[in-house]
């Protein structure tokens, strides 16, 4: 049956364990966050010896479900000091789930400053010293690892930002083609891997098999149906497959809520030229790869892969925040350059929402101007050199501002916004707001109903029904994180009741239940209100649910608009 | 009658107006606090154009009281994110009582960059550009305006931390020989003068008078016994007057209490070189000043005035938690080094603790080795020059690690702990932990009756017996904060009866009051309360009143102890 694997860097020891019966039915994001709250102190350093870093495939991972292999990470966030699930795509949630771990709970600190890397197959595990892929990025990282464990394996690893403990550090992930291009990226998660000394997961697959199901003919069935509303919605498999999600740049820019020069305006004069379409007419006409899933069994297919003018890999594509952070938020519209600084983000293992709107603190500070392309490129590299301004901008968004005193500075709970205006998409700034994860576009993801009219179609210039949109979408994420699902399935969830119908459905096959859609709603609201209280406990209250000031008073244009949700309003959206 | 003189700086307007019966009967402290959380948004930008930021003498200013020229400073800070009251000698406070103003409140920011100067006469107020002084440290912008302004006034000013918005900057404020050398340090106060192109105040007391007094002879009579008891306390009349506030780097050393090397130890090798006795010694022998007051009507006379081996002057005596905070907690035990930082964070407008333990911090994270007087020096100039990682020390301890990725970082809401080790200094560790201040000794100075045996005896290394301590001290401080009294006279306040019934018998004879002991007391608790509601409602909670988690598992030599006041107990200092 599936164990947890618990791995004490202090003791250099590892050991399987059985899921306790609180964890049971808890997958994902619900059992990373579980784990938190239930053994790390809410007042503990996060880079210090007594917070934890969980890893967790979701409860539909290692079936044959479309786009169930998704995995969480979770810990105390170094940057907002809060609590922390930061999901991701690549093999290792497949991988892992097939492997029989139902999550792995990294703990302590060793007293030494020696790396170490963790090899996990069928039934072991153990810590290898790992001093010779010191001061490696992930690219070098897993070309290593890959001669050393071959290419069966699925690769975990940081980069030179999480072994400088930065805040904006990522853990990195490798797709199909071994490339450490898909990250658990938000809330310097790599820092806390960074300060355990553990510089990389390889994780052999082999001996592993799909997850034990229940009713497996049941469950081919549901799986057939939920596959089937994917391939039947717009978006996910019209938009997302030729675009990306860089799709959305367009949109965006034309609906006025495209974040631009550090938020000061909502429209970009280049957003054209880093558009979705114009990625997808570069790549095709270089012999790119415009369509392409980041983990086994994705029907999306999001992802691309971008090459130079030669035919040579640049970077997978870049999504759509990748793309707004570093372009229109930094005033640049130059997408090779783009391309260029989303490899590096890989390759140091950073953040790009985080860091690229610490570079556009950085233009407001004046330390470069906006607009410029080279100047960005050459202090990203200094990130990954460590240079003290590099060190700054790796430190995110909030502590850029401190430093260069900066009073615009869009954070919320420490951590930055992401692509979306919360002036002119006011769903999106109430889950910014109230989410526990500090700002964040994909924990309640209202882009859907205020700009897609995906799932309704509620004005994105007025608070009205804002609240109500945003927190039922938190917890349907909630939901959806702790099934290990790709977050974009929400699309046809949304719009095709069968859809949700169907992982109900799945989940009673798998696991013999007999839950209903009410219950998977309890459940996202279940884990909201874990996050919340360990939020509380870390010393977080309503005031903390507050976007910067600046939103209140700044005109946005062209709607002219302000962020005008009621402070009493955020106080509901979580209380459940 | 007093006026409060209202600044607003956007619209470049000054203006007298009455004091409101709301804030009637608040000095000092009591003004700055219940104006900051009347009139400032907790959740504002703090230097942004919604904080204010409030000057205020303190209730027996203006008289003829011994040591009651102090000066509060107010707003929303920079730093912590919470209220901030940060108090200094100097000439302002008394001249500014004198003219008849209750307090200063700076609003608004310019929309230009431009640099104004404030300008305060009897009956006058007006703002003159003075984009002449911008870039200049404290000393070279004070000899400006003593040129322009002549030597009668009292300057306030801030450097060029304060113009950078740093974190860590500090207001400076002239003592009687118009040196910028007493300064309202903590919280980056400078930084919110910064925000609002304010770089100096020039007060000239022609035509101000003494206090108006209700009942002269009354007055005289209680100010008459006060001196007594100031004269005759041997902290008082003795120790701070022959080694200054730096006599205590001997006794913190013998009670293992002095943080060496970044908290890790609790004595230091090379105390004795650098401690108060060799400061006077040294002083005496150059033909420096030991005994010096930093104000008019003081009568401790702790301030020194330290010279090179020239004769010529390098600074005002550092004080213990200067000397400590660059001495042993950075490794150094060079005096001459300690005195000419002392002159460059006066002269770049510093908090020389946040600024020292962030140099403490860059050691422990290798910028630069412990005890490398000359890497200090060289590093503390960059925060001049505003180099990179110049900003970074500037922007304080907590934002120092947060860069480099240090986990042992000794703050409480984000300001850094002073020269007490709070685990064997435990009453000192309650009041970091409580104090809406953030870690600040000032707030409730439990060196007294845990080390100094003044006012009780409480053993410092166990936990009995702080919560009671701490509680009565930040009370008793929030009053003589808001009376306007140097805190030193609380030394002879707590051994000495009646002069804290003098303070009473003042205050009546000045107001016409009829208050008691207990109504002084009663006024402290206000003023925390205020202080505590605005906290909670920028964002706080009791979670924040806890020291970081290190305090709590690493034992400091030479007594091994951990702080281990439990978080129930911290929980009810506060709780009125």
């Amino acid at each position: 049956m599936f164990k947890i694997l618990r791995v004490d860097m202090a003791a250099k020891s590892t050991k399987f364990e059985d899921v306790p019966e609180k964890w049971q039915g808890l997958g994902g994001r619900g059992f990373t966050s579980a784990v938190v709250a239930d053994e790390v102190d809410p007042t503990a350093t996060a880079i210090g010896p007594l917070n934890k870093l969980i890893f967790a495939p979701g409860l539909l991972g290692g079936t044959n479900c479309a786009n169930s292999g998704r995995l969480s990470v979770g810990a105390k966030s170094p940057l907002t000091g809060g609590i922390k699930e930061s999901n991701t795509g690549g093999q290792a949630g497949a991988y892992l789930a097939k492997l029989g771990i139902h999550g792995i709970i990294v703990e302590g600190i060793p007293s030494d400053d020696a790396l170490f890397l963790l090899k996990v197959g069928k039934d072991k595990a153990e810590l290898v010293a790992a001093g010779h892929l010191k001061g490696l990025g992930n690219y070098d990282t897993v070309a290593k690892l890959v001669q050393e464990y071959g290419d069966k394996c699925g690769y975990v690893s940081i980069g030179q930002a999480g072994e400088n403990l930065m805040n904006s550090a990522s853990v990195a992930f490798t797709d199909r083609e071994l490339r450490p291009s898909r990250h658990a990226g938000r809330g310097g998660l790599g820092a806390v891997m960074g300060s355990k000394k553990l510089k990389a997961i390889v994780i052999d697959p082999e001996g592993g098999a799909s997850s034990p199901i229940a009713d497996k003919e049941a469950f081919k069935a549901a799986a057939k149906r939920f596959a089937k509303a994917l391939s039947e919605h717009p978006v996910t498999s019209g938009g997302l497959p030729t675009y990306g999600t860089n799709v959305l740049t367009n949109i965006l820019n034309e609906a006025g809520g495209l974040p631009t020069r550090n938020f000061s305006a909502g429209n970009f004069e280049g957003a054209e030229k880093v558009s979705g379409e114009t990625l997808n007419e570069v790549t095709v006409k270089r012999g790119g790869n415009p369509t392409h899933g980041c983990m086994t069994g994705c029907m999306i297919r999001c992802s691309g892969i971008y090459v130079d003018e030669k035919g040579d890999y640049v970077s997978k594509w870049p999504e759509y925040e990748t793309v707004w952070a570093w372009g229109p938020n930094c005033g640049i519209d130059d997408l090779d350059a783009i391309a260029r600084i989303d490899y590096m983000c890989d390759d140091f293992g950073l953040d790009t929402i985080d860091t690229g709107c610490a570079m556009a603190v950085a233009m407001e500070a004046g330390i470069l101007n906006f607009g410029d392309a080279k100047g960005a490129e050459k202090l990203l590299a200094e990130v990954g050199e460590g240079t003290p301004m590099g060190k700054v901008i790796g430190a995110g968004t909030a502590t850029t501002g401190r430093v260069l005193g900066v009073s615009r500075v869009p954070v919320v709970k420490g951590q930055s916004m992401p692509a979306y205006d919360p002036r002119s998409v006011k769903g999106l700034g109430v889950t910014y707001a109230t989410t526990p994860m500090g700002a964040d576009h994909t924990a309640g993801y209202a882009t859907t109903a205020n700009i897609l009219k995906v799932g309704g179609d509620v004005d994105p210039l007025k608070s009205q029904g804002q609240i109500e949109l945003s927190q039922g979408l938190q917890v349907a994420t909630a939901s959806i994180d702790t099934a290990g699902l790709c977050l974009f399935v929400a699309f046809a969830v949304l719009d095709i009741p069968d859809a949700l119908a169907a992982i109900v459905d799945m989940l009673n096959a798998k696991y013999g239940w007999t839950i209903t859609a009410d219950d998977v709603n309890d459940l996202g609201k279940k884990v909201l209100t874990i996050e919340k209280d360990f939020n509380t406990k870390a010393g977080f209250n309503k005031a903390d649910d507050r976007l910067p000031d600046f939103f209140k008073y700044e005109k946005l244009p062209p709607h002219n608009v302000v962020f005008d949700v009621s402070d009493e309003e955020l106080d509901k959206v979580l209380d459940f």
